[in-house]
């Protein structure tokens, strides 16, 4: 066996990087035990050379910029941790793979925005393409799809995707405090940005979801073309009632092969109590792939930090470490990225599934009947109907009537609501919350 | 890249075997474009040549013994889907090491017997053993502790391993039926064999838990010396007595690294109701790896059946048709062979945990006060107390007292009953449940 190191170069040396640079330091022997050779960080590149970040990089080259290290001679593999779907990271990724080295990276903006277009790079230079940090942090939910379900063919995946959501969701439950509030609390947590538009509106999950369905289809990565719902709207209100029919509220991804083409939709979902997602709580992460081999395989485990994204970044290098130059790899999206099909998407509003439904009502008589004929009349087929008091409404002059359908066309639901609307018994917007999974 | 076909030769054509041949014919397509080459079975033997099993076997050439299937000059990769520690498996598997081929096997008990061998053998040879299908059916386990979990440091890892023990507990406690009612019925479902023993009592679950174990510390595999305890006496009460208090009773294997060694125990074991593991239902199988670097990564899905099964020796397959002959290999068992450190037992008197007691006593006053005083001598902190009637007791002559501790020795434990017993106040034996994962 060779005992030539593996000579990693590294750009970006935020909280994940570092943590690469420490790790690959203190697990030295077991690292070298397992691949056969050690794997040795030889360049780098950050924004700030100077900021303490408690790592030694004593024997480490210093290089201004990213491409620099992509293209450094002495580098096999070049680790992008820069983050962003442009520049730096994209031309620096390219230049890798123009100087025939390895990339692993933890980027899913990049991924969601180039994948294709870099898995094709890679399999033209013959190097691999690793990035199973970028979905679902330290579960190797990547490495499952391209490697160990060879054969499988998936019908459907979903997701909890997003920590902070699922913090937030978790919190509003356990707690009995409204969104704002918990919001604010993870603000000072640290599981939510200060700008927190992008977690929590589903962003963040609709460009993992992406790389997933690309994986789990062979068609190419369409980022841009998910219906994004997010969770800034659900209440309290929502959540008890969702617990009182036996349900918790998750903001779920969810890809799924349809006749009418592949839906991909990221929205808060009604997920069974008894269900195994529906005890994922806090920031934990979780993915069920449905196939055709499997049945329902499920992962769950850390979705970010620091040391669990890095551990992804260290199983992707020392896959790298394993192999020999000149191996042949499987390609880096499952399917060689010339073969992958275009993207049909289907409509949501042909979406078929289980819907609950909340609206709030003037407490006057007949209400409730017009409701449920709008609903017959809309064709729908109704699981569960509560009315009860508005908590909200202390001079009861208002009711909520909670409904379920069974499995119903999205486009009947938004029919049937907007007929409702019109006809002037609501007080606010009704409010519709999928469940999944249906059936 | 080449498009040479990968060859396989394959021995045990039952159900898992008869599966992987039909699936590699279906998926064909799907496989040569993840792989970048086909698959193709060019050589077979099994016991019986002329059974119908649905699959076309008219080009592949028929051989009498395994060991000639797999010396064969025309097979790269042998599968050994025949099963059993021993003969003919074992020596076919070397035949196969000898003749410098890669080995696929979903035979636990013979990595269970002969792993550390065997991995030597592929390691001197530099060839791939790879085993998935040998722990829980469909589930990836082996492959993200040997790949994914690289630089991971596992702490302790458990799961439910087998399904047929699942299947029943959950029947017992969804159903309200005893064991052997489930059993019986399990049995006519094909979910238990007609002699049972080798699931009920645990020793399939300890089969593999002893190869998890080896891949998690990096130590020789010892199957034989595991703390053995099967489901069979199991009670409603128990399973009621478990609810009440919030947890439900599973089958755990689990590993665990202790200063005073390592623990491997195969037993009934309480787990919390609001856990994921706990909603692990029916034949499912779960694995949780606890690890430095990512906290708890839990996996659940098929333990079993022949497509699941099948599944796992196709993305076994599938890993060595994207390779190359003389790249260099990940070892087998994630340490080279022959770095494997000695097993050194943690003796199960010094387990540390919590613990469930039920105890069956006589109606009369000061037993309670006994018991507790028992359990106080041995320095035992108690975490709740139920006295109730026993159900079973329509005359109300005895009472049951259900206990549960804190983390406590083992040996502490055993003592205290002893003592107890010795005090002439319980009807039958005290029934002992420990619980998991503690703290």
């Amino acid at each position: 066996m060779t005992t030539e190191p593996l000579r990693i170069g590294l750009a970006g040396l935020g909280t994940v990087g570092a943590a690469v640079v420490r790790l690959l330091d203190q697990k030295r022997a077991l690292l070298t035990r397992q691949c056969g050779r050690p794997i040795e960080v030889v360049a780098a590149t950050a924004r700030d050379r100077t900021r303490d970040r408690g790592i030694d990089l004593s024997g480490v080259q210093w290089l201004d910029d990213p491409v620099a290290v992509a293209q450094a001679d002495n580098v096999d593999v070049f680790v992008e941790l820069i983050g962003g779907d442009g520049e730096p990271a994209l031309s620096a990724v390219k230049a890798a793979f123009s100087a025939g080295k390895h990339v692993v990276t933890a980027n899913k903006a990049l991924i969601a925005a180039h994948g294709v277009e870099l898995a094709a790079m890679a399999e033209e230079q013959g190097v691999l393409l690793n990035f199973e940090a970028a979905v679902a942090g330290g579960i190797p939910v990547i490495k499952t799809m391209r490697e160990a379900m060879a054969g499988n063919t998936i019908s459907r995946l979903y997701g909890i995707l997003n920590g902070t959501c699922n913090y937030i969701l978790t919190r509003m439950e356990d707690e009995e405090i409204g969104f704002e509030e918990v919001l604010a609390e993870a603000q000072s947590l640290g599981y939510a940005e200060a700008d927190p538009t992008f977690d929590i509106e589903g962003n963040d999950t609709a460009h993992k979801l992406a790389i997933m369905t690309s994986i789990a289809f062979g068609t190419r990565i369409a980022a841009d073309d998910i219906y994004l719902e997010g969770i800034s709207n659900i209440t309290l209100a929502d959540i008890r009632a969702a617990r009182d029919l036996g349900y918790r509220i998750k903001l779920l991804g969810v890809a799924q092969k349809t006749d009418r083409g592949i839906e991909q939709r990221v929205h808060p979902t009604m997920v069974p109590i008894e269900s195994q997602i529906a005890q994922v709580d806090d920031v934990t992460n979780a993915v069920v792939l449905e196939t055709d081999l499997l049945g329902a395989l499920l992962m769950s485990g850390p979705g970010a930090g620091g040391e669990a994204t890095a551990s992804a970044v260290i199983g992707d290098v020392a896959d790298i470490a394993k192999s020999r130059p000149g191996r042949q790899h499987g390609p880096a999206l499952g399917t060689p990225a010339k073969e992958l099909a275009p993207y049909e998407k289907a409509r949501m509003r042909s979406h078929e599934g289980g819907y609950f439904i909340r609206f709030l009502v003037r407490d006057e008589v007949g209400v409730f009947a017009a409701i449920a004929q709008r609903m017959a009349s809309a064709g729908i087929s109704l699981q569960s109907i509560v009315q009860r008091d508005d908590p909200d409404s202390p001079d009861h002059a208002s009711k909520a009537i909670i409904l379920t359908t069974h499995a119903t066309m999205e486009t009947s639901i938004r029919e049937a609501i907007a007929a409702i609307e019109s006809d002037g018994h609501l007080r606010g917007a009704a409010q519709v919350i999928r469940m999944e999974p249906a059936g």
